[in-house]
């Protein structure tokens, strides 16, 4: 399996960020053509000190293509627009291969 | 479910770090009482540019109660102990509350 990775920075809003995030990010993100599990995490602290994270969610497709037909895919690029306009200077995502 | 998570910058010598990390460090982090699950993920691009990560461990428990003493007991030391000696600089550890 292959997974596209979002791991977002705590925002400066938090409440008004996760409104977004759960009531019109997520539902976007679960119409990925080819998305085979959806996992978010909200991230609570770290065994040391403190964490800059708050949130990530991964995104698990059967193949690298499939990942990469559902990130050109119409649905796609409406959620990549979605998450530039409310997360832009906090995520960093990135791409991998998963092993057991 | 809780998770633990270990996300490592690219090192300098992709090759060394490599072979440390799969024949030392997993081997060790499967140890961790009350592991539930081990995902490690190889970080390979981005969607968009490219990544400053290499490497993403989540390793799952029951509770947030059961990954603390993981964290504490003699294992988890030893985990930690290796973990500083070959990935201080490139390691951020941060844990959360997974969501289906």
């Amino acid at each position: 399996m292959v997974k596209l990775v979002a791991l977002y920075k705590k925002p400066a809003e938090t409440e008004e960020f996760d409104k977004h995030y759960d009531t019109v990010h997520i539902p976007l993100v679960r119409k990925y053509p080819g998305l085979r599990k959806l996992e978010v995490t909200r991230i609570t602290g770290a065994p040391i000190g403190e964490t800059k994270f708050h949130v990530m969610a991964e995104m698990y497709f059967d193949s690298k293509g499939a990942l990469d037909a559902a990130l050109t895919s119409q649905e796609g690029k409406a959620i990549a627009r979605d998450l530039l306009s409310f997360a832009a200077p906090l995520v960093t995502v990135f791409i991998g291969e998963v092993e057991a």
